[in-house]
Order: C-alpha cells, then structure tokens, then sequence
C-alpha cells in the first residue's frame, strides 16, 4: 500500500548507473540554481528604499551609489566563485573552502550556517511567494500556513523525483520571470528616453538630505545585499552538472551573475527615476509595473511570475542542501544516512529533512517567516567571509602563476563580505541575535557526532594480531509460556544446534501454578531441564534476566556462549499484535542491549 | 529514569500475596463507587425543571410525581442489583447477567455500550467538576481543558497506586457532600416548617398547566432518570469488597440506594416549595443554598463539595471499567491486556485506556461535554434493562423459593428501564443517535477480536497424535556489511554451532566494489563462502530475501533450518542509534514476518 503511493509519487527506481541521464545541461542548471538569487531582485532593491524613507524620499538617489556597492559585492562574488569552481571542482562550496584552507572549526561554522540557512531559504521564500498569491487572492488568506507547506510539500516531492525532472518544470517559470522584468526594464527605460516619465518625480542625484549617516547608508547597503543571497548555490552543485561540469558550471555562474546584474540594476533605475518608495501594502516592484504599463495582462505577468520564482527560490535549497550534506556526512560530521541515494539517485534523506524541517519553521512562525531575512541574510554571509578568506589563503600558499589578482579578488570579497555580516550584526541585532547560539550548538553537534564516528571506526577495525577465541560451545536458554506448539517448535530447533546444553525458563505468576507447569513438563518433554522462577511481582523480564546473567556468568568461564532462544508466534495480520503481549519484543530489547547474549528468535506462522 | 518517575507516581510494587489488603471496607466502598450515583443529584432535578420549563413555571409541581416515579425506578433497580450481587457474586454487572441469561449478543451489547459509557462518565464528571470550579473562579477560564486533564491525569495515578489508597482519598469529599446536602435539607424543612418561606413561592400541587403533554412529562421523566447513573457501578465491583464480599456490597448498595433517595427527594422537594426554576447561570442546587443560607460559608461549602463530588465521579468510572474489561478480556472479546494486574495490583491497563480516551474527549470537546450526556444516559439504560430482563428469564429458568416476586421486582425494573431508553431514543435523537453507530462497530471488533483468539488457540494446541519431525541440520547465513570486528564476532559464533554450511552474503551497491570485496575476504576468511548480490537499485533487503528464499527452498526439501545471523554493533548510548542505519531491523522484520526463517543477532558491545 504504502510502496504503491511511493511508486506513484516519486516514480520507479533508478539503477546507480543511470545517473549519468540524470546530469543538468547549463539551461537547466541555469533555472534551477539561480531562481534563489534571481528572486532576491524582488526584494533586495525594495529593502534599501525601505532604510532610506527613514531620512525621507529626498535621499532615494543615494539608492543608486548604494546599488554600485552592491554591484561592486556581486562582481567580487561572482569572480570568486568562479575561481572556487575550477579549484574545487567536486563541488566547493564555503564548507569545503574554508575547511581546506582555514581548518575544520572555520568550516563547520560555513557548514552549520549553511545548512541552517538552506532551511532559512525554503520557509521564508515559500511564504513569501505565498504571502503574493494571498495578496492577489485575500479570500485565501485563512489558509496561508496550509498552502506553503503544500507548496513545500510539491517541491519535496519533484526533488525525490529526481534533479532532471525538477529541472524541466522549474526551468519555465524562471525564464518567464526573467524573460518579464527584461520587458518591464526596457519599456521603462523606452519610455524614459522618449520623455513620457517626468525628471521631476526624483531628487536629482548628489542632493543633500539632512539627516543622513553613515550608519544609515551601511544598513541600507546590508539590506541591498540580501539581493546576493542565492550566489553560492552553483559553487556547491558541481557534481550535479554535465561533463566538463566545472567549465559549464562556471558559464553558468556567470550567465547567473550577468542576469543578476541586469535585473538589479535596470529596477533599482527604474525605481529611482519613477521616484518610487517603500509602502506598506504595494511592492516597489508593483508600482513600477503599474506605472509602465497600467494593471492590464503585463502587470499581472509580472506580479505573477514574481510570486512563483519566490516559491521556486525555495527549489535552491533543495539543490544545495542535499550536496552539502553528503560533504559533511563523508566527513563524519552528521549522520552518513545523508549520503545514501534514494530511489530516484537524489540524496533523499537530505530532501526529506529540508522539507520536513522548512515545514516546521512556517507552521511554528504560522507562515509569518519575514523576521526570519536578517536571520537568514547573515547566515549567508558568514559562509561567504569564510570561503573568500579560504581562497586568500590558497592562493597565498600556493602562488600559482597570475596569483596576485586572483588574491585580490577574493581579499575585496572577504572584506566587504566581513564588512557586511558586522553591519548586520550592529544594525540588526534584535533580529540577529539566535545565530550565536544555535552555531555552537549545531557545531558542538557535529563535534559529538564526529567523535563518535570515530569512536566506532577505531573498535569496529580489525588488528590482525588479535586472533579470536573460537566458541567451545553453547548453552541455549528458551523461555516458555506454555505447553504449545510455538514452544514445541522452538524446542526442536535448539535441539538441532546440538548445543551443550537446553534449558527451559517458565515465569509464573502463582506459587499453585508452578507445581502443576513442572508436573506437565516432565511427561511432555522429560529431556528438556525445566528452570521455573516464581515472580510474586508479576514481571517476566526481571528474574529471566537475572537467570540468564548466572548462566551467563558460568559459561563465560568456560568459553561457552549463551543463546536465549525467542518463541513467537507470528499473526497472519498486523493488526493482531495488539491482541498479544509483546513479551518477547521487551525480552530481546533487555538482553541484546544490556546483556552480551545471543537472542535468536524463532517464528511461529499462523495460518489464519 | 522512567522507571523512578514511576516508581514515585505510583508506589512500590506489590506482590500477588497482597492482593487481600487491596480489598476495600464497607465505608470505602460506599465512598468510592457511589460518587457518581451521588453526584447526580447536583443535576438530576435541574434536567426535570429543565424540561418543565418549556411550559412555565406553573408545571413545575410536576417535578413531585416525576420524583416519585424515579424512585420507584430507583428502587427497582436497587432491588434488583440486590439479586445480582447474590445470583452473581463474582462480580455481576449488566455483562455477565445478559451474556449468561440472554446470550452473547444482548451481553455484548451491554458490555460495550457500558465500556463507552465509563469513558464518557469520567469526561462529563470532570468537564461538569471543572465548569463548577471555572464558575467560581472565572479568570481560570481559558485553562478548563487543562484544569479537567488534570483532573483525570490526578484520578488516574491515584487508582494505578490502587484501590483502597484511592479510596482512603476520595471517602472523606464523598461523605463531606453528603453531610453538607444533608445539612441543606434539614435547614430547608426547617425554615419551611417554623413557616420563613411563603407558600405562595409555588404553585399548588394539582394546579392544572395548560400545554403540558405526556411527550414533556416523559421527557422530563428521562431527563430526572439520569439520576440514576451510577446505580450498577456496586454490582460490577463485588470482588473488590472484604469478604463476605456479596453482603457487603448488598449493604452498601442498600446504604446508597437509601442516601440517594433521600438526598434525591429533598432536593426535588425543597425547589418545588421555594419555586425555584432552571436558570442559564445559576445551578438549582446553588439557588437553593442561597435561598436557605444567604451566601455565607455554608453557601461555598455545598458549591466546593459538589465541584469535589462531581470530579470524584469520575472515579466510578476508575473502579467499574477495568473490572468490566477483565470480564470482557476473560471471555476473549477483548485484548487479553486488560487481565494483567499492574505493579499495584489493579488492572493498569484498563486504567491507563480510560485515562488517555477521557482526556482525548475532553480535548476533542474542549472541556464541553455537556452534549454527551444524553449519549451516556442512553448508554446506561440499555444495559440496565438487558441486566433486568436476564435477571427475569434466570428466575423463569430457575424457579428457586419466592421467585414470583423476585420475577415481578426485575420485570417492573426492565420495562421502566425500556422505557426510559426508547423515551431518550425518541425525544432526544439528535443527541443518541451515534451510538446506533459505534455501538455495533464495538460489537463488530469484538467478534473479530473473539475469532482471532479462538483460532490461535486451536493453532498453538498440540495434538499429540503428530510427532514433530526433528531438523537435520541447519544452514547459516551471515549478511555482511564489511570486513570488521562485529562480522567476524558474528562468524565465530556461527562456526560454533556446527551447522551444515555458512554463507556470507554481501550486497554492494556498485560493481566495482564487488570484486574488491571478494578478493579481500578471500584473504580474511578463506574458509567462509562469500556471495556477493550487486544491487543496482541500491536496495539490501530484496537481494538478500531473494537469496534466502533459494537457499530455503533446497535446505527445506532436506529437512534443514535456514538461520539468518545478523550482526550488530550496539552503540553505547541511545542517540548514538539515529547515526547508523537501522538495515538490521529491517532485515529482521522483513524475515521473521514475511518467511520462516530463523533470525537469530549478535550483538557487538560498543565501549565507548
């Protein structure tokens, strides 16, 4: 039943050797690895207007020199990625940079940040792609909370389907998203160029506005910057591209960036010229497009395709946060379930724990998941401070030829990186705050987890100076409930093992009723020795056990090994289980955890 | 460190030999299981002014012959279970009666809608007990589903530390509300008869009301009857009393008819003659002791114990469930479970179920039972007419001395009974009708459940007359995950047993590993055949079951036991089990379910 619904949603299984098929080519990548960056488009210019009214509209101009700094970043970002690509080129990533170059703790902290924040990234652009539809659709509103998880839900699902298929549904609704803003920029401009926008509705630039610091400026430069987060994505996913995966990934990257680049600047422009502020209940994005083109089909187009690419974002953690878990699982890090393929060769453990835990986040916040940006923002940028200083020091050990320029680009990363993460963590501390404590947390986990991994491998190898005792020979234990068939069957299977010796256990719960047992033991089975061990309290478990330690005990010195031998009986359906104690579940789970007995279970099938 | 939390909630254990001392005295008893019976009287006369309402309150007289007619019921019943607790002495109760006299059915139908009605009993006790309580105290309001959770959580460990430490509990409120009704009549009559209240506060006896019909008068006849819950409660908890258990529980149902009828007219009485009516806030019990003492201590005294009282109810509920399960259980309908005496000595299972299904009502309800009252009333009158109607064919059937009026005191009680259920069937439909739903679902699933149990028993009986054949020998078969300490503990003991064969079986996931296996474990275990199942579809379970189902089928034609060993490293901590795979669960679920074979695992004690 539940393999059929298995089958039906995710589809057959996949041979390992299939995943070649399963490779991206550069469109696809192109539409599944950078709808998380391309989406920030939506909110990234917003979020600097949105500092910026603090002074007044009088200072929107500085929108656009705070969008070169951002552009400044963005170029940085992409040109170190690009050289994390071709050093690392099984996948980089911050986790893997800064753990190569900087040491493991600088690496877990890129890790852990990043594995929080890929959650981040699902909850908080789903809801808020949600958050459009309910706009557009306010009678949907009660049912915010159900629908994202639903929307999480479906992209779960179409990730345990597999990479390519995600790809093909997700690769449409990007490009009609870019394909949208390109129109609504160049009509904008167009009607710039040909004077239907009139040059009074902004501040010219270079207009003093009192009150302006440069506290405000770094905060609104912070905010500009959560239009960057998403960048990293490619750098992690190598693996997942076509052969030569690097170089395309690479193109890809920088397809990435220029797309980037275009949209952000064109709407930041746009917005500035329009003279358009942050208001409570339209996006800035919205009144752009409602002042191009009126509220006919094209503003609609973009509002729509705008809510759509923000749910899609959430497919970016889908793609990472699966990869990045397999580097950490192989480093013993977390648990090594995260490295097994699924099914369909996606990492499934990976997709389910996303899905599982992004659905957690919007319910527990009820689908309000805004307070969560800063959160997330800054767990972007931490990653991204590590991975550049990473780079730095890579190319300082190692000096390849052209070194200085390639240490240059990554220097001017790290330190606007390093410059953006301190401006979040003074501007916008309230918000900030929990990432100092579920980093050490989550750190002070992998540590636990890594020790014990290690702890395993060290006892679990085999020296080969060490020569196993061989076994001298075995004493079987069977506790028996009754004279039946179950019990009969059993007992004809510890004979077979022509053991050193059989011993049944009977536990009674009344003195009368251990006499009358023994009596009918000796004509059933007069061979077989009887142990009967009176429980006044009532409890199995407790005299068997401390029966098996004496026995135990005694053969220990003599080389010989205890087996208790389980009768049970098995029903034909599930569903009779509860109508039978589980004594025999509750006696193994004692003696195999607690004791070092063999426990062989006998089964019993009934027939009706 | 569950074990202490237990420990401390509910006491040492008990041996069986105790059992005597759990035994409860006549005054315990009374306290105990006339609660319920009892605590009606704080609604029983309201529910019949209720009804009398809908004319006026110039019919309110009618209330004085509608009491007269629930105590003759009263009486009936009270007569009747008289002749159950001598006829049964083993514990009676409307089960046993209709299942020895009338058969299987009508005794299921009065075991199940009984069992219901214990749940329901204990959810309106407390959500009543907790209206009282939120009534007083008003800023509790928005706490009253905890509050009554709380409640049955509180009864619930006091009955699993066991009877009489309940008993000694719950005696001194029971007898509390009785001193204080008592006190209340007594000053009422007083007051009446040294003539402070006005004759004029009601409407003669006899003053004719023009629109009441026999519909209303029966319907308000039924309402008044759910007085009368509780009665049986005696009857079913025979073996809990000292011995002569039947006299004394006769007695004491004797004692408790008496203080019922008593309690029950006074109160009937003292609202009729100060023309007291229903009110939406106001309780009649609470006007009355207004009426009589002004809002002073006495006031709050009679509201508090009747809070307490109604609480207490649900205690009934502790006592006569489990009993009534024992029974159910003994005759196999029912999981054999609730036979099983906890470590105090009472039927923890039985306890425990009617403690969580309570609490999930109250959840379900939000503390708003006051609809299933009429749910539970019908769920009461059912048995008790089949209880009655059993008694009169065993007295037809048996004929002992003066069974005539025996026979006439059950066929007065069975037909009032009947009638009381069909008035509620046909006046309060709306509010019955579910259990024409779930009351034959209950019967469905113990017939099923009946069935199952008889078809074991035949399945594990042994028929001498067929000797078991004895197993020629026995193949080993060890999955092997890899060349470690916790295989070759595994090996060592299969060697020991002598088998026929042992076959390691491994399962790469790819087909480079396949021969690398091989070549290693022929230079670990030269003596050991290894198989290898490459498994493209990255599955363990399939190839190895397919293998083992091979292997069976030749070892089965030659009389030989498959034995699959699984080894198992055992981490030394809990937790430490979320970061390995869980493959020899399955592996053992899969087979000991599914095939016969037997599975027998070796343990491996981690260290650290």
């Amino acid at each position: 039943m539940l393999s059929y619904i298995k089958r039906f949603l995710i589809g057959r299984p996949l041979k390992s050797t299939e995943l070649g098929e399963q490779k991206l080519t550069k469109t696809k990548a192109l539409a599944i690895l950078s709808s998380d960056a391309l989406s920030s488009v939506a909110y990234g210019p917003e979020q600097i207007l949105l500092v910026l009214m603090a002074v007044g509209a009088i200072a929107y101009w500085y929108s656009i020199p705070i969008a070169a700094g951002v552009l400044v970043l963005l170029v940085a970002l992409i040109l170190s990625y690009r050289q994390i690509i071709f050093a690392y080129p099984h996948g980089g990533g911050a986790y893997v940079v800064s753990r190569q170059n900087l040491g493991v703790l600088p690496g877990l902290i890129a890790g852990g940040s990043l594995l929080v924040d890929y959650i981040l990234t699902v909850a908080v652009s789903v809801s808020a792609g949600t958050d459009a539809i309910t706009s557009a659709l306010p009678s949907l509103h009660p049912y915010t909370v159900a629908i994202a998880a639903g929307f999480v839900l479906l992209i779960t699902i179409l990730n345990l389907r597999g990479v390519t298929e995600s790809a093909t549904v997700f690769a449409f609704p990007v490009y009609l998203f870019v394909l949208a803003l390109v129109i609504l920029i160049c009509s904008g401009l167009y009607k710039i160029i040909t004077g239907q926008i009139s040059p009074e509705l902004h501040a010219p630039l270079g207009t003093p506005a009192a009150g302006i610091s440069l506290f405000l400026l770094l905060r609104a430069f912070a905010s500009g910057c959560t239009a960057l987060t998403g960048v990293e994505a490619i750098s992690n996913a190598i693996p997942n591209f076509k052969d030569p995966a690097p170089r395309n990934a690479a193109t890809t990257l920088l397809a990435m960036g220029g797309i980037l680049a275009v949209l952000f600047t064109g709407i930041v422009f746009l917005a500035y010229y329009y003279g358009v502020g942050h208001l409570a209940e339209v996006t800035v994005l919205s009144q752009i497009a409602e002042q191009t083109f009126g509220r006919n089909f094209m503003y609609f187009f973009i509002q729509g395709t705008t809510a759509l690419i923000l749910i899609l974002a959430a497919n970016t953690g889908y793609s990472a946060f699966p990869l990045l878990a397999v580097n950490l699982a192989k480093d013993k890090f977390i648990p090594r379930a995260f490295t097994v393929r699924g099914d369909r060769l996606g990492y499934s453990n990976g997709i389910l724990f996303l899905g599982f835990f992004s659905i957690l986040l919007i319910i527990v916040f009820e689908g309000k998941t805004e307070l969560l940006i800063p959160l997330y923002a800054v767990g972007v940028f931490i990653p991204f401070t590590l991975s550049q200083s990473g780079m730095m020091v890579k190319w300082l050990r190692e000096k390849p030829p052209g070194w200085i320029k390639k240490f240059l680009t990554n220097t001017i990363g790290a330190l606007i990186s390093l410059l953006v993460s301190v401006i979040f963590f003074i501007t916008k501390f309230p918000n900030v705050w929990p990432v100092l404590i579920f980093l050490p947390l989550i750190i002070y986990f992998f540590h636990r987890i890594h020790k014990h991994y290690e702890a395993i491998a060290d006892q679990l190898r085999i020296s080969t100076c060490e020569p196993v005792v061989p076994i001298e020979g075995n004493v079987v234990i069977v506790p028996v409930a009754g004279i039946t068939r179950v019990v009969e069957n059993s007992l004809n299977y510890a004979k077979s093992l022509a053991p050193y010796q059989i011993i049944a256990v009977h536990v009674p719960f009344e003195k009368e009723e251990e006499a009358v047992f023994e009596e009918k033991w000796r004509k059933w089975q007069p061979d077989v020795r009887l142990v009967t061990l009176y429980s006044p309290y009532r409890s199995i478990i407790h005299p068997l056990i401390k029966f098996v330690d004496t026995v135990q005990k005694k053969a220990h010195e003599a080389n010989y090994q205890v087996t208790v031998i389980i009768p049970q009986f098995i029903p034909k359906k599930g569903w009779h289980n509860v109508l039978h104690n589980q004594s025999s579940l509750l006696i193994r789970a004692h003696l195999l955890y607690r004791r070092n007995v063999i426990v062989a279970t006998v089964p019993y099938h009934l027939k009706k």
